[in-house]
């Protein structure tokens, strides 16, 4: 599997929908990336080898570390949850190997507490690698956005708690069907209806209705239709943010993509937190760097 | 269309998906009733005189007085709406005769204030019915559970505010799409899976954080996955509940069907309020009752 003695390897943020995959050297630095839509839903159960062969032919016949929802029920196996507080160390210590394929597959973390039950995979290894390259300090709150967004609070460079919500999945139900559908047609980006949504979905008794208010303020004139996606989407992001945020406003890092880190960094500074944003590549990489090293 | 000359007359509560037709005599009594699928959204432009004539061979050939999702853009004839406070004289007068079928539609009711904008259109029958049937005082928070459930604040006798919240219809997408779908085919009913969503909807930071949960809870074995649905839909009617009662839990008037009245009692008395459940089908006919004789 590595005839060329290359100490390189790839690293796999292999998610639901999406993949992204890293050819790294023994230095930790990125030489190649793929990032496409080979997420582990489109990939059918014994497809595996055949897929990482076809990504070993671009980026180097090499060893594999995979994280994500590659390792979940719907993705290739089941890897086991660890519960938090977790280190990178003690995901290396709980790693799947699968010795046919050259591949590790690294555990998720769970936390099953008396305030709730939580689950995640994959956003361990971006937080703990950005605690790990010091983009991030060891103490601080950690936002990942997505369709199941991720609060994680880092103590210790360890995660010591966290909280998934999900807003991208419910945006993007409200938007598929029902009676917002027709009106949420429209672009999301920063500006007043997005602010005006956001200030919307902070202040509101409950999450239905202001929701619901983007229906109403179309209906009596007061929210052109056009900026009516924007609107709802910082409601959602609005909530979503008030209630992380709760009454201690204090600095946010938001490891995302440039689209969702502009759309949260806004908000959370609408809503008198401090946003650093920190690239999710680099962060991703410097964990699964920091995690081979202990396996 | 009025040969017999009975004084009676024919009372719709023509929602989007359901209609309820009552006969009613000069004394306000319920004569005959017919409740159907042959809603709003069933009936096609054009369709309403075809759909009135057979309602007439069912109950009579008498005057009709509708109110609800038929005076929408959805469905006959776009009727106004009159800004709140309102009441069942006010409606009367704003309300929109078509003469050719000897039909009364009634306007909606809306909320363009500083803290959100609303609409309802037919609930507000009910509320004020009630309060003119005796059956809720005058100043009193009345609870009308559903797609989108109305929360009217009634002062005096009339409507001051209200507020809705789109929880049954959150409830269908979740169950429709998504990564909650295969959990929540269950049954929903009073039960410690439903009384356990409610007080972690009621106690969540955030909505989207406590609908994760349910899937986090059934991941780890927390809960079982035919208990998912009825937890997920407390946790729905709890953050509802929560956000309209506040910390001044009082007596909340439910006008409701036995089903969900029977869901949001239960929610309410578990969040510290005392619920009084009101038959809707009395209230209804009540608003329209008083409301005919402004006419």
């Amino acid at each position: 599997m590595n005839p060329t003695a290359s100490p390189d390897y790839i690293a796999i943020d292999w998610g639901t929908s999406r993949r992204r995959a890293y050819r790294v050297d023994a230095a930790g630095r990125i030489l190649a990336r793929i990032e496409d839509d080979c997420g582990a839903r489109s990939v059918a159960a014994g497809g595996y080898p055949a897929v990482l062969a076809g990504l070993r032919d671009a980026l180097g016949p090499l060893p594999v570390i995979a994280a994500g929802m590659v390792g979940s029920q719907l993705g290739w196996q089941s890897t086991p949850y660890l519960s938090a507080p977790v280190t990178l160390a003690a995901l290396a210590g709980a790693a799947t190997r699968v010795t046919a394929e050259d591949c590790t597959l690294t555990p998720g973390v769970s936390l099953d507490a008396a305030e709730g039950c939580d689950v995640m995979r994959g956003e361990e290894i971006q937080a703990l690698g950005a605690a790990a390259a010091g983009l991030v300090p060891p103490d601080a709150l950690v936002c990942q956005p997505g369709t199941h967004s991720k609060w994680i609070t880092l103590a210790d460079g360890r995660i010591a708690t966290f909280r998934s919500v999900m807003t991208g999945e419910l945006f993007a139900l409200l938007r598929g069907d029902g009676s917002l559908a027709m009106l949420l047609d429209g672009p999301v980006a920063v500006g007043v209806a997005f602010r005006d949504g956001v200030s919307a979905g902070a202040a509101a008794r409950s999450l239905g209705a202001a929701l619901f208010g983007t229906r109403a303020a179309v209906l009596l004139g007061r929210l052109p239709v056009g900026n009516a996606a924007a609107y709802a989407s910082g409601v959602l992001i609005g909530a979503e943010i008030a209630g992380e945020l709760g009454d201690a406003a204090g600095t946010v890092y938001i490891i995302a993509d440039d689209r969702l880190g502009a759309l949260y960094a806004e908000a959370i500074g609408l809503l008198g937190g401090a946003a650093v944003r920190v690239d999710s590549h680099t962060a991703f990489v410097a964990g699964i760097h920091a995690l081979q090293a202990s396996l």
